[in-house]
């Protein structure tokens, strides 16, 4: 048969001694895997490149790409409520596209197939998301003291539920988004849960991720935001945990158990002083564990191979144990771990039936050599910069390094004549 | 006057604020900084580039790029005694040529334009580092339970010193590099202090890097390696320690009175489980510290701007205060305090007067969008991929992303030829 595109003689992690493989793609799913020549309509020469599935990116906030470089090395709060704030109050529909397309140009180049994504003006992201042609998993970031004061969030997010879920072949999907237990009352927090039950939706939330949210909600409730989450039963649904930083032996039983799914944020977490999350124990008890970005002004850039590899470096120190972690694990939690984590199937392995997220390394730069281990080169020692080629979903996102969906001049102008307004206005 | 070279319409960190600037060299020095029009014999257009200083790799150990992705996630132990050690036994001037070379190469893509290096069959390296253009200083690694012991090793590091030190135009210069207190006896470390101090040349060791070091030493000699050394004497004439990760108040007083300078390695000691390098309080005490990729076998890259975001990145959560190690001081550890680290005068400032080590960042990709703060983008959201130019003493070694002194080709076809040789000898 005649495969719409075929990748030609790339190699694969697995077995990872240089054996050339060919990957035929049919529509939107990967058809063939193999060392059998096929045909193709369209032939992608793979010589010398490396085909990953795509990266993940299970928690980000990309339209803050606006704020990348704006504020840094600062305390949480001060960053907030002096910088980013006021910033965001001046935010608009026409930002939010723009600023989303830039950080989805970024992830693109970088290799990330797929993101996760909670903010507002949401329409806006999933525009962006169906004109560049990548995979998105959005919620409407929502917050309330009370049922009534969260109500209109709620609805915005009921509503982004009705139009986008399932969207564009199925490349988006829409998650309810409760920011967190600290802006979100308990009685808020139901009503988000009752309404993402009604849909059959799942719940996109930050938890547990510094010590002082922690003490402050055992203080208020007398236990942890993980046990808080279990008794008001939104762990009954499904759950995309962010960050997961100040979790203990109790907190991971409780995730366990209701299988809730992780975005482990490693960099963002540094920079913030956040932490480091346990995430070798989490693993070890059958968590699932994605890795995610966070937003470009707290990281400060989309790039997942960072994220990767951070990840596996800092659970050998976390841990005390140089094992942990190894290069295997930290690759399957940037893809098909990652998946799972944002609630999506036939995701995330260069599998046949899987969908045709793909990746190609061009291995030509010296990190790449010798070619002992590809699996460690990638996640140890390559460099998004290698990224040559990506597909999302059968389409042609990036080749040759160049974006084919996206005009970034236009983005970076854009983007740039918004900030300006932003910025004269809060003057 | 007409320069040499200049870089013309470049960006710098300092203001910070897009006004271009003119960077004028006169053979290996900067002639002229400033935003008025200069006359060059070569114009380099540098519009929408950063220029910085080049990166100071203040530890590694070259030659063991021949070694990357052979053996990770791994106990320290079992990695040297059944991996890398069985394969230095086979290791021979060849493979340390063209091992170093392919470790240079890899700098000088990502902009690092001065390493100070630890290993054996240094005059290769010496060589490799002549022939590249690279700045260089050199130690051979020293090892020995006695005086008689370790004569001969000494003696080689004597020769490396007479024929090296202050080649190339002094892009070269040579230390004595006892390896660590658990390799070298004391009387040992003191006939190499001795000859160290006849020939007026510093020293590069290995200190304080595990707990289980600092440990073993404490039982065996009562006190720290830091204040062991001091006892020895190490510290009165010019010291490098590498590593430094387990050093308490006491050890960062001796350190600071007698200007020992540290080569932090924050990837390494992340993934051999070693900890984090208490470096915010280090800089309060007044230590100079550099940053060091250390050896790709153990990292897995010779990428320096991972190390300094990993540096400002881990600083942070280790001392829990976000506003410790901000870009402004990662990237001064990265460039001009690395130089002081290593020993260099004239080094690590784009400054009249200062060494021509110049790196140009192209600023294209949509990581470097928006453009609130320069120092922040580097340091936070570039990549190593985005080096354009490297100019080390005056003279051009990458030229729009192409090495201009190495062929990469003919270094990974003899690489990957004394590996075979080295692999069958070992079976």
């Amino acid at each position: 048969m005649v495969y719409d595109i075929v990748l030609q003689n790339v190699e694969l992690t697995d077995p990872g001694d240089g054996t050339l493989f060919n990957i035929g793609i049919n529509g939107s799913t990967i058809g063939y895997v193999g060392t059998e020549p096929v045909a193709g309509r369209e032939v992608i020469d793979g010589r010398n490149h490396l085909a990953v599935p795509g990266w993940v990116n299970a928690h980000t906030h990309v339209a803050m790409t606006l704020f990348r470089s704006y504020a840094d090395d600062m305390a949480l709060m001060d960053w907030l409520q002096n910088r980013i704030w006021p910033l965001e109050a001046r935010l608009d529909g026409r930002a939010v596209y723009w600023g989303s397309l830039l950080g989805i140009a970024e992830m693109i180049r970088t290799g990330t197939t797929c993101f996760a994504d909670m903010y507002f003006f949401m329409e806006e992201t999933a525009k962006a998301a169906a004109d560049s042609g990548i995979r998105a998993v959005l919620s409407r970031g929502l917050t309330g003291s009370s049922v009534a004061d969260g109500a209109a969030r709620l609805e915005e997010n009921t509503q982004l539920y009705k139009t986008w879920n399932g969207a564009q072949n199925g490349r988006i999907t829409v998650m309810f988004g409760p920011h967190a237990p600290y802006t979100c009352s308990p009685d808020y927090l139901k009503s988000v849960i009752a309404r993402a039950r009604e849909l059959g939706a799942e719940i996109h939330m930050h938890l547990s991720e510094t010590a002082g949210e922690v003490a402050d909600c055992r203080k208020q409730y007398g236990k942890s935001p993980i046990a808080l989450m279990e008794e008001l039963g939104m762990f009954d649904g499904g759950t995309l945990a962010a960050h997961c930083v100040h979790v203990d032996e109790e907190d991971m039983d409780i995730m366990a158990r209701h299988q809730v799914r992780v975005a482990h944020n490693p960099q963002s977490n540094l920079k913030l002083a956040s932490g480091i999350a346990p995430v070798a124990r989490m693993l070890e008890k059958g968590i699932t564990v994605g890795l995610g970005t966070d937003g470009a002004s707290s990281n400060n850039n989309l790039d997942m191979l960072e994220e990767v590899r951070l990840a596996a470096m800092l659970a050998k120190t976390q841990s005390g144990d140089p094992k942990a972690v190894p290069a295997s694990q930290a690759l399957a939690m940037g893809t098909w771990m990652g998946a799972e984590a944002v609630g999506l199937k036939n995701l995330g392995k260069l599998e046949v039936g899987q969908k045709a997220d793909v990746v190609l390394y061009n291995m030509a730069s010296p990190a790449w050599y010798p070619r002992h281990d590809r699996t460690s080169l990638l996640v140890y020692a390559g460099s998004s910069a290698d990224v040559d080629t990506v597909l999302v979903d059968g389409n042609i996102l990036l080749r040759k390094g160049e974006l084919t969906t996206i005009d970034l001049e236009k983005v970076t102008a854009e983007v740039g004549q918004c900030l300006k307004e932003m910025t004269a206005s809060a003057e």
